[in-house]
């Protein structure tokens, strides 16, 4: 393998107002990064998108830093090796990594997973067998906790979170409500083994996640808000637990939401129904749990009790405009950025 | 002890709009209920008023049904028997029971529980011995689950769950701070062994909370909502408890709160900082830690380590105008209504 001369890479441009534009990005080359000692050179095969990337674009307080202006858009690869000065990896290896939106990036090796590619497709390591995957299993099983014969509602039910806590609820002897835009994404959770599958396009969308739902939620795993949230709140039942997992429907809002405020009525509602609004982000349970997750969940997708569907993006000149449709529901699997073979 | 003629009592004559006033209850007499066999007549000696009270006045869905227009006001009552048809108890027992705003009720006897007046002042068993300190035990502990050394907030904290809160912070090494209105509120918070102790009437009440909690908040017990609510969210920590057991800021609500609408704000907020929030009635928690509880706060109360505070009110005739009065916050202390001595 020779190396190339050049780094291709995605910077953030501007910190976007609303919704993200193209002049929110930036493509630029650099020189190939050097490693040094302990270090690796990678070669970008696969970049994940996802919501989370919406929230480190602003400089608003948050679990995580921003993403500075000028500097590389942030986000999970698979990568192989083209170099390597770390004992134990040789060019051609395969690893997971968090190297960003660019071709090329050098990694503490330490910092890096070895992937095999026998195993199971590498870039799973970004989906179902990943931190999407691990956000579903962790927030459903830890916070949700659904009981044989609870009712489950979760929306974006056919990306890369939504798919799989629907079917690990299934699995859980729970029946799996998923929630999606438009008819061929609901077609699909059928395939999947949704008891019902909602389209938040329709007119009547309330009243047809009611009658979905005919003894009431007992778990919403929350990845939008929004409408979704306005309607299931009422079929919360006493008890009912909400992982709050992401809020994609007010990453892009640019005002506060029109009146009347509904926090007093948000407040009563959980006190008069004993509910549980729990936040988290998955790195909280990766010491207990994740072990735990790469056993159940390989297992799973061998034995085809999880499935999943992949949107692959080719060229990494992409990932703005794939991105800025994955904040629009525009994306049908996880949406992964192929950036080199 | 010759039996009295009638029943005076307290009913719901007109369901609130906003405030409770005056003409929303009737005084009535009515003959003396006559017990069956399992029965006890029974005499109120202590009346306990509470703000729950005030949802159960409402139409409106929650945990427990509305009191019915023309009925009696429901509330926890010390009382004494009369008359006993049921094996084990005679004229003269003092009884814990549900009696409500009346001076003579019949109640089953398997509804009661006998009180022993030389462990405790018979009134505890409404206030530091009985539901509203069993509601600071179960929400802070199970909920709260407060560390050693980290920040405990509660409002309304001269009232007989806040103080309870408090103390029982104490008693597991966090910090205490309590919130009241009134410089001599306050100062009683300081008896307590509250850390700090602040004026909610203060016109810079937001910022002196901030100060008062230089390492932000890691439990908030919700009882009021409101202003107290909205100066505290901004200071939790990430993975802050919030136990939401009352909401006396909201209770007297006739309209929806001006705009704009916070929930993305406060949903939003949930998620960055991974914090739960979590509604709780007391009975829920009773099975598994109402014994623990009485042994506990009974050891606690007879150390010292935990003090109490009633406000008694003479006379039944009194219950209406006190009651509106504890949703203003004016009692100070356990607000108990002396029915008879």
């Amino acid at each position: 393998m020779s190396l190339p001369a050049e780094n291709m890479r995605v910077v953030l441009a501007s910190r976007p107002v609303g919704e993200p534009t193209a002049s929110d990005f930036r493509i630029e080359t650099a020189p190939l990064p050097v490693p040094k000692e302990g270090d690796l050179l990678l070669e970008t095969l696969y970049l994940s998108l996802d919501p989370y990337m919406r929230g480190r674009m602003s400089a608003a307080e948050s679990y995580a830093d921003p993403v500075e202006v000028g500097a590389v858009m942030v986000g999970g690869t698979v990568c192989r090796v083209l170099e390597s000065k770390a004992q134990g990896f040789a060019a051609g290896d395969v690893v997971l990594s968090f190297s960003g939106w660019q071709t090329h990036s050098v990694a503490d090796a330490r910092h890096v997973r070895r992937l095999d590619p026998k195993a199971a497709p590498v870039q799973t390591a970004l989906g179902v067998l990943g931190m999407p995957g691990f956000t579903a299993y962790a927030g459903l099983l830890q916070i949700g906790r659904p009981k044989h014969g609870e009712t489950v509602v979760v929306a974006a039910a056919t990306g890369p979170v939504g798919s799989a806590v629907g079917q690990i609820a299934k699995i859980k002897g729970a029946r799996a409500v998923g929630i999606a835009g438009g008819p061929e994404k609901c077609a699909h959770l059928a395939e999947l083994g949704f008891d019902a599958a909602l389209d938040h396009h329709a007119p009547d969308f309330e009243e047809r996640l009611a009658a979905a739902c005919p003894a009431g939620v007992d778990v919403y795993f929350e990845n939008v808000g929004g409408k979704v949230w306005d309607a299931v709140l009422p079929l919360l039942n006493t008890y009912a637990r909400v992982p709050v997992c992401g809020l994609v429907a007010y990453y892009n809002a640019t005002a506060p939401a029109e009146g009347p405020d509904r926090t007093p009525a948000l407040l009563s509602r959980i006190l008069t129904k004993s509910l549980t609004l729990r936040g988290f982000i998955q790195s909280e349970f990766v010491k207990d749990h994740y072990v735990h997750f790469l056993a159940d969940m390989s297992g799973w997708v061998r034995e085809g009790r999880v499935k999943y569907r992949e949107d692959v993006v080719d060229g990494l000149e992409y990932a703005p405009s794939a991105f800025i449709g994955l904040l629009n529901g525009q994306n049908f699997g996880k949406l992964l950025i192929k950036v080199a073979e």
